[in-house]
């Protein structure tokens, strides 16, 4: 990366020649996996160190014309800031990203940005692959989070596939008691159409809440010709199963129909992307939509859309209005970068082991308060009975866990609200906790003793 | 801010009381003003040194649950992230803004980052009303430019009035040649009709591209009882001027339609503050939409809604899907207390001089080769008429200047493509530089010398 | 450490009453270290976090009066810095420490750095107390390494104990084949005397190279009535073993000389200081010397003197000329802070362990070699012979180990040149590496591999 | 710096190659001064940006064997640290500088800092020579302030010379009242003898206190044969005036003794520059002492010792025992990249002017109050008469500027005690300010405004 002229300008300063040599080797090998990086574009084996890291935000930030010491700026908007804490606290691209004409456009007055853009949606890619998805073709990093992203992906689809009634697109969407993704179709002036979730023994496990998919051909049946799009979930709290996505995905194909997946927080469990793999294969996948957050250990506000057609991201890049905030993906990169493949693999292997410990305590939790673990193989969280609680204290529970703080445990009792539990046929209230990708033991443990401290408190 | 016990527990360390007591006099004139901050929530007189503005970020984001060293975090997200690098390019709020019902709904994990979106709304909006708009009653900071954002205020505003026609909203705008607004309308599922720009003398100037009140009305009554919202625009390059806005809120108040103005850029300019107070007087606004970086010199990413009525920004708030980055708030937040109230209105003053030095410098240039300048009194950026280049070669103008590192100026070749002109009626083609808030002297004057040389080259 | 006003202000910016007071928990315990510090001052039991001892920065820096925004500076020297680059690297105490009359002298325009540096001091006897040296009193942080401080504590005790003969004062000092505490001694003026090294079974080891409490005697008695002080080694590398300092310790009180102890290492091990706090108690000790860099993980260029006697070092800090950089006091601060007692506690356990590792993995090697391991019983190092390498070949060991990116090891070959074994006794060459504190195990396994490699390939 | 094969690796990455090509000129534009340091190795003629500055540092630290990622560090010092804020408060140079043997020895573990220093020493003697000290030929950056730099130099020159009595060796010093200096020769044991200050016309102004040749010569003979060394002083605090360091040189000369110029804060003026570069063309000068916060506005912590004699320089490098604190090296070229060489001129510019609206104001202050100025044509203080002011109440002034926040003026009350005056012929107390370097125009004026403020209150 660096000129042999660099280093001859070292000579007779003082400095023997043999140690300026020895030293540039251990240089080099800092500065080795930067450009290798520009070379592979794919996610490095071995996290970054920080100086790594920033070296490649300044390699990059300085490509982009605000940094340009010799440039005349005369536009109305030029990435000029008023103190340089905003370089900081934005990694350095003020000119965001994209231009008016779409999300991945490369913006003249900013090819460091653009660069950046870029290489973070190949190496999320790279990665995104080898979790199990290798006919994924394309990942691009959006501005926003799941619910937003499943609106601009459905609107990219529609583009792409020119389907444009008069009337508003009506979108189905299995049952998931969340409001980001409902507000998300709304949001783009879809009419949504909810499939309601089911309890019992299902294709995915023992017991569990799933949605059926003749229920979902019924529906369409009954809104026949103007469905344009479906949503199905591949993660959700226990008791909620993953939707049959491989059967949904069949349906999309025969009905011609957009079919979305809203894998928030799914490319941390193996099991889920070896279900959207098979779902690819079999039948239609339009797009998937996945938090950086909460799968990649990023602060809050960005998402990846990902499909096996290339052409369709480029199409629902170019939905976005104007320029973006280059915040959540230069977040991506260095989320990525950090941990490189192998440390995002071992991430992977703890969550595994957490998922089980978590099981395990509240098995035991369980045992001592005559509750039951419900067996639906969530692969991140795990739900615990509360018929024997009484109803109307359960809500103190919650309140107990956050002044012991606990962020995270949600109490859903069916009594009072049946929202959360993605069915109205929930037998018994019920307390859900999360194994998640990034999550200590300790909290683990901690979390489900204090439950217990919890519970009998309110006896 | 401190407390006594703070200071006394200084004592007996080698330092005498009175140089102690002599001390915390500075100390406390630094920590002051962050108290007086959260009191009084508005935008200092006086700008901040970086210091200050760190602190005030450290104290609200350590009020994130993530930053909590005795918090047990056992949720699906809880502002987990790889390396601490990322709290450094996100200002620190790991936890983004907002919750899954509202942006700016207070996030139980994130008391931090709720304050500090809250109170960057409140500070924004003391701003804009000193800088001639005090009837404006809330403010939003959100997280995306104008394009996006006048689509999220056309959605919102639609819910408020809960206008919820089966088919797709339609929606007038005004020509402006400018791929993200038209996109913002479109991605919300609107349809657009433009009314077409008109050029000669008119209400604004004595010369210039303008839109006609009659021309809205025509379109108007051609699509009768359908139409939704209007988009009115205060600025857009030269020889566009602004729109007749307090004629056509009165339009809009007379046929009940919502009405969203684009100041994209136009805080910076008194003159336009002016027409936007007296638009909201004598007719009907709904919200008026303004970037962050090209009027508060932040990088790109934030546009900031403000409004007549708090309500309404309310239920805007409330249509977007889920949290988002709190990136570009923290952005605005740094920015505006950097300043401080002097600081940007002696920004305002000297980008007014600028104007006129762009203005004085182009005239000469223009005398030079017979060329004029388009008097049109855009109070942003100066449009010089190129009416004896050769049209072939218009277009390398723009690649000199690029290859002498001009950024910014554009040349609109009307006999290749109207675009950028806002109107079919232009007679020449032309040139446009910005004197944009943050430009400095020197840009201008070696940007028109450039210019010269460009010009002088392809002759 | 707060006012109750400044939560109070945060009433009614959208966060709702019991949200606030649950993030206060969480941001108090962030705070509540730095306000014990202040009060107990010594080291707190837990490391800090980076935040904590950046914000304990900020409060000690923002006391001083070139931080103070209203203060008016009329001095010759200010404080005054040209670029803000330069706050980064020194912490931040642009006014230094001490004054022209004492290096621990409070400063009037530095109240900051003055109770930085008394705070510094207080911890780092805290820590040394703990780590087995109860008897000891007080403790100066210098801003130079061990070689000046030998020096400055000379210095300081001869001015002390207001010895001032009309010549140059005469130090004795064992053999230790190292440059700088004779290079100390002779900056301050004084002549040294060495007592050579002898080699072969002693006080201490089965062998090693140590020093004859007889030798000193014969040198007092032939320099007689001259004699200043003497300088006595806790540590040096295999197969010198420390001196036997109680019974030199002895031998300064019947005789009346100051005895500096130099143990430029020694506080990682718990072995010197029982043998340290003994002589203290047997004879006399005027002050002991010990880098920051080794023994605390500081960068090069500070040392502490600790003393049974604070009005010594009292008189010490008053020999310095001038106020002195405050970065090598600084910087042992927040290393000191960073570990807590327990992280340098469990950092000592795992030199042991290493130290251990190292004598197992050489002694392997030896015995494939036909060499030995020398069983000197040094704490720090571990020497293997080289009785079996050709002579003429043991300096293209070093380099070959150079360019395999090993550092440390050091080659003596007697049969060159005896520097570096501290005696003429010694029989064969040897090899002497170190498992100092904070080196990883990786690093012993791999120089020991590598080693290996390279007595082959002389071979 | 670059190379070719990187800008190359940038292709294909979504970017058109024309914009790559373009941004790499800006890029090339920022780090093309980086390159050139190390080719020219002298001051760069415009100040550098803080990234540009940052970019050096790294450059430089990564050289460091501490920094290697390969590397097997098996010592007993290597640069461990205990966290990374050490890397940032110590400008990443945990090796520190020097080696046992020399404090500008190449550091085999420390390449970087060994190039830095010599770097730092290049640089800074090419600013003095271009100050008007042409005939200067070495540099030496020293870790401490004037006060134990002079001792060094000293002690420097006695090895250099092989000056070796068996007694001590007698520094002959003019009188300056500050004790920094005085303990430095004490320091490395010299025995120091003062020559008294006179005050009335002198060979340098109308009025002032000086120092005559003819009570040297005297000091002199009364002492012969046992001098070693004379220290004279270019720069203090109004009334005193420069030394005639001309006719000492050349007494020096003359007796064949150290002459070592103490010019604490001297290189602002160029008058005092002038005076020593006649003193060393017409007698002898050995060495000249300058601070390096109160010339070159860093942190206090650092001295530069230059010379004539490039040999005198490198012994006196060879007498500091050990490695030392890269602090006050790096903080030094820090500030003069900062600020470059027209930087750095223009500030002594402003220094210029600032000292004569001193005088202007003092002066209408006096005329006020019928004081005076006492005409001593100080290039940095100004003093003035309080020969009406009640000496009872002379302290109190003081006390009531430091409550007003006003650091830095000295009240000499001879009635009290003389010292401050550097004579005992002094008439009246007086006050004495300073407009050193870097001190702004506003604190000149405020600082007189509340000086009579404090006077009008004690009448």
């Amino acid at each position: 990366m660096w000129k042999k002229s660099f280093f001859d300008s070292l000579e007779n300063l003082g400095v023997p020649s043999h140690m300026i040599k020895r030293s540039s080797i251990g240089f080099n090998d800092i500065w080795k996996p930067i450009l290798e990086l520009f070379q592979h574009r794919k996610i490095p084996e071995h996290g970054w160190s920080n100086f790594q890291i920033r070296q490649l935000l300044n390699v990059l930030r300085n490509l982009d014309s605000d940094k340009d010491p010799g440039s005349i700026r005369i536009g109305e908007r030029e990435g000029r800031i008023s103190t340089d804490i905003l370089n900081e606290i934005s990694g350095g691209f003020c000119h965001g990203i994209g231009r008016s004409g779409e999300l991945t456009a490369a913006q003249p007055k900013a090819a460091g940005a653009s660069l950046m853009q870029n290489l973070t949606n190949k190496i999320v890619l790279s990665l995104i692959k080898a979790l199990g998805l290798p006919n994924l073709k394309a990942a691009l990093t959006v501005p926003f989070g799941t619910g937003m992203s499943i609106g601009m992906a459905i609107r990219g689809a529609l583009n792409y596939h020119k389907i444009d009634f008069h009337g508003k697109p009506i979108v189905l969407m299995t049952q998931i008691d969340h409001k980001s993704p409902r507000k998300g179709i709304e949001y783009i002036g879809g009419v949504l159409k909810i499939i309601s979730g089911r309890y019992g023994e299902n294709y995915y496990a023992k017991e569990g809440v799933f949605t059926n998919i003749e229920d979902i051909r019924n529906i369409y049946q009954s809104n026949s010709n103007k469905i344009s799009a479906i949503v199905s979930s591949a993660c959700f709290f226990a008791p909620r199963v993953p939707d049959n996505i491989k059967e949904i995905a069949k349906f999309a194909k025969e009905n011609k129909i957009i079919h979305i997946i809203n894998n928030a927080y799914g490319l941390q469990s193996p099991v889920l992307s070896k279900i959207i793999r098979q779902s690819i294969d079999a039948g239609r996948v339009d797009a998937i939509v996945q938090s950086t957050d909460k799968n990649f250990l990023t602060p809050v506000g960005g998402a990846v859309i990902t499909s096996p057609n290339p052409d369709l991201i480029d199409t629902i890049s170019k939905c976005y209005a104007g320029r973006a905030s280059a915040s959540p993906v230069v977040q991506l990169l260095v989320s990525l970068l950090s941990m490189g493949k192998k440390g995002y693999l071992s991430r992977i292997e703890i969550q595994k082991q957490n998922r089980k410990l978590l099981e395990d305590s509240l098995t035991e939790l369980a045992n001592e308060f005559n509750e039951h673990i419900i067996e639906c193989n969530n692969p991140v969280s795990c739900a615990m009975s509360l018929k024997n609680v009484n109803p109307e204290k359960i809500k103190d529970l919650g309140g107990i866990l956050y002044n012991l703080r606990v962020t995270g445990p949600r109490f859903i009792n069916i009594h009072k609200d049946p929202f959360g539990s993605c069915t109205s046929e929930m037998k018994w209230p019920y307390v859900v906790m999360n194994a998640a990708i990034g999550v200590k033991k300790e909290h683990i443990n901690e979390a489900v003793n204090r439950l217990k401290r919890a519970i009998k408190q309110i006896q």
